[in-house]
């Protein structure tokens, strides 16, 4: 890619003896400088160019994660969180050089408290295999980005996904965490209990704080009963204002849908090609029901009633696990399928998020703006929480591609920004979306920067990242 | 009541041009500082000693508490918050000396997005006000803590209550914040939007924060739909633990209940003999469900079923919706009851909150330990949530009552925290909870002075609550 993200960072020198100290907590196996690991963590997968890390270290438990920073803070060097690199805004390049601490070690579900409904895990268990640990307690973890994230790496970009309109983001479901603060203390910043008032809310200052207050290590979320009944449909609609309005009025109606995630037919197009299913190429909700048989049942005819009003046709049922299965994954194949879109392509991604009274207006907007510009621009998103994406096909040699995507998604923010929305409703700040911050925030902009600089006054947390320096 | 409250802190001395400087930005009527106005504003519904503020003020604007903010800092002179005068632990008293804001004057809704399901308030809108004012939109705000509070006072405090276990607490209800700092900044914590990944979540760093950070002056909170049916019904367990585990075993198989909310015999009797009810003397709970007729039908069948398990009596039905509001006026009037069963007597109240599979043993563990101490102490709560008070019934003018109430309470804090516990699941830290912090929260509660220091470096909001100085 042509964004000379390392070029624009003053990169810090890498201090010799450290490595042989990072060497001495860990054993040398467990630190490398090698070019490939340095290489597979230098990127994400966002369309930035690599930023890669001095050396990348991989700890078992929270105490040698808090050697290791206290060894990089003592040399002033900086130190950036990995979980499994799939974030979308740059979170985890090391703009600014560093030791980059990846996680997927410390992948062990600590506890299991199935009559509290929530799990202890290691920061570097990803959301699948929490799932696959708790399969025979019937109880889930419903939060889905899309990819197989670590739940640490979740926790710390404020990840949702498809399945927030019913459950939320991780925001509301994580009840605790541990986190490794900048100059090597452990902290606990909540207990298990389903509530407490008792202080300052330290889980949510560092739910979404990207690595750069602390390093999450431990995570306590919560789990849900396994639905009785679940089903899943397909509906099409004439126009993606019909699908949007339908939702819109889903949710205001207090119909407590699980799923309701829109793709425009061009996602259609791309899905059909890349998953070989034959979906019709119009603008579509995946709408997914969870609850009681009777209560599925029921939410499907009022939603079927709502969309009918709007000239959608008949919803097209997946009621079966697999049948279910097959859906969604086609629809977490986005992103890929859309990739197939044009050989040799990039995407450029964007994520914005407005109240649902204002999605519909946004969205045609935007469609307006992709119609002018004559490019490919695949549309989706989670509708139901006002949160949709595009994604931007880009040669990654031509300059003038990515100049023209980036005038696109600065276009789309502030037109999100405009409508009392949000720069990111979920894929987080990185460095993608620094330069949004003053717009969205104002002075309180300034807060944060006062936060963090007291929680990290050298600036060695994943430095350049959510607060510009 | 005999607590030496104001004895214990250094009381700051009022500095004689700031009255003239108060009454410049708010007129002589809107500054007060007599007696009978400072000893309203120097107690609140807890058992501690009045300490009574210098001053009162009474802004009508955002602007107007930026204003008296920075004319207090100015004079480094301590300001606090007031919204009802609600709180239990202490919250709103003038411990340091100060001037008192009392916010009852911005009183407006300033917008109702009923699209969007939110609402824009000023803080002093109480819940009640909020709820009269949009009962033409179906909407509703569900979060009740009992007392009438503000919507600003009851951010502040984290404040939960009854229907908690449904809609969650005000962490989860409050979508943004109007913040004026302990400068005179004036920021806003987030948009409207249903979700963001942009940034530190400062709205849940203010949500609990008691006044200790800064002043909330407006409030976006969430609506809901109002539920198309609604049954509330009684039903009589055979023991507490009994009660118990049958709403644990509610929550576990995810019957969405709307509230569940237990009084045990003591506070049974007291309940009778104020409201004259004729409610059998048994372990108590109180079950409201929430959603489509069928649905209410399904959720009200399967808590029978499992409390028919559990010994329990029948349920006794209130359908209509003035049969609902009494019954819940009973058990939002319980304190007041419970006052009754002593002649001239005060309650010492507390709170904690455990995982709600400790939560049999929490309860029984503490009913123990009542009946060993021979006092009336009635106990009730939002067990769903694993939520329980004890309202520790004592002579104001007994210092051995008092000392006797205060113990009971460190047991029973002490028992919850072992139990991964915490001190307050709702009524907040005041200064009643403040010597319990260290135990609960560890290293953590040094994180907590850090942000408190770097955001009040002076100490001037509400001093002396949450964190000890």
């Amino acid at each position: 890619m042509n964004q000379p993200v390392a070029a624009q960072y003053l990169r810090r020198e890498f201090p010799a003896p450290l490595l042989d100290e990072l060497k001495a907590i860990l054993g040398s196996a467990r630190v490398s400088t090698t070019a490939a690991v340095r290489e597979h963590h230098g990127h994400d997968e966002s369309h930035f160019q690599d930023a890669l890390p001095d050396a990348v270290v991989f700890p078992e438990t929270t105490e040698e994660v808090a050697a290791v920073v206290k060894a990089c803070a003592a040399r002033r060097f900086p130190i950036i969180p990995y979980g499994t690199g799939t974030s979308l805004e740059g979170h985890i390049l090391a703009i600014h050089g560093g030791v980059t601490v990846d996680l997927s070690r410390m992948n062990h579900v600590l506890a299991v408290h199935a009559d509290d409904l929530d799990a202890v895990v290691q920061a570097g268990v990803t959301r699948k295999a929490l799932n696959a640990h708790i399969k025979d307690t019937g109880l889930f973890f419903p939060i889905d980005p899309g990819a197989d994230a670590s739940i640490g790496g979740m926790s710390a970009t404020r990840a949702s996904g498809t399945a927030a309109v019913r459950y939320g983001t991780m925001k509301e479901n994580v009840l605790a965490l541990t986190v490794v603060l900048a100059d090597g203390r452990i902290i606990k910043t909540g207990r298990r209990t389903k509530k407490s008032s008792a202080g300052y809310d330290l889980t949510r200052l560092f739910v979404g704080s990207e690595g750069t207050l602390g390093i999450i290590t431990e995570v306590t979320v919560k789990l849900y009963p396994q639905p009785e009944a679940m089903s899943a449909a397909v509906c099409r609609f004439p126009t993606m204002v019909d699908a949007a309005n339908t939702v819109i009025q889903t949710i205001q109606l207090g119909v407590p849908i699980a799923r309701a995630d829109f793709v425009d037919p061009l996602t259609v197009r791309a899905l059909n090609a890349h998953s070989k299913t034959t979906l019709e190429e119009l603008p579509t909700v995946f709408f997914e029901f969870h609850g009681t048989e009777a209560g599925v049942k029921e939410q499907a005819e009022t939603v079927q009633a709502i969309a009918g009003e709007h000239g959608a046709q008949a919803f097209q049922w997946a009621v079966k696990p697999e049948e279910r299965s097959k859906l969604w994954q086609a629809r977490h194949d986005a992103y890929f399928a859309c990739l197939q879109l044009q050989p040799g392509c990039r995407i450029v991604s964007t994520d914005v998020c407005v109240p649902i009274s204002r999605l519909a207006e946004c969205l045609a907007e935007t469609e307006r703006d992709i119609r002018e510009s004559g490019r490919l621009v695949p549309v989706l998103g989670h509708i139901g929480d006002g949160n949709f994406h595009l994604c931007i096909i880009v040669d990654p040699n031509s300059p003038s591609d990515i100049e023209a995507a980036e005038a696109m998604n600065e276009r789309l923010v502030h037109r999100a920004i405009a409508m009392e929305g949000t720069c990111t409703g979920e894929h987080g700040v990185g460095f993608g979306k620094i330069a949004f911050m003053n717009e969205e925030h104002g002075d309180a902009i300034e807060i944060m920067r006062t936060l963090k600089f007291s929680l990290d006054p050298h600036n060695l947390m994943n430095p350049g990242k959510v607060i510009a320096a």
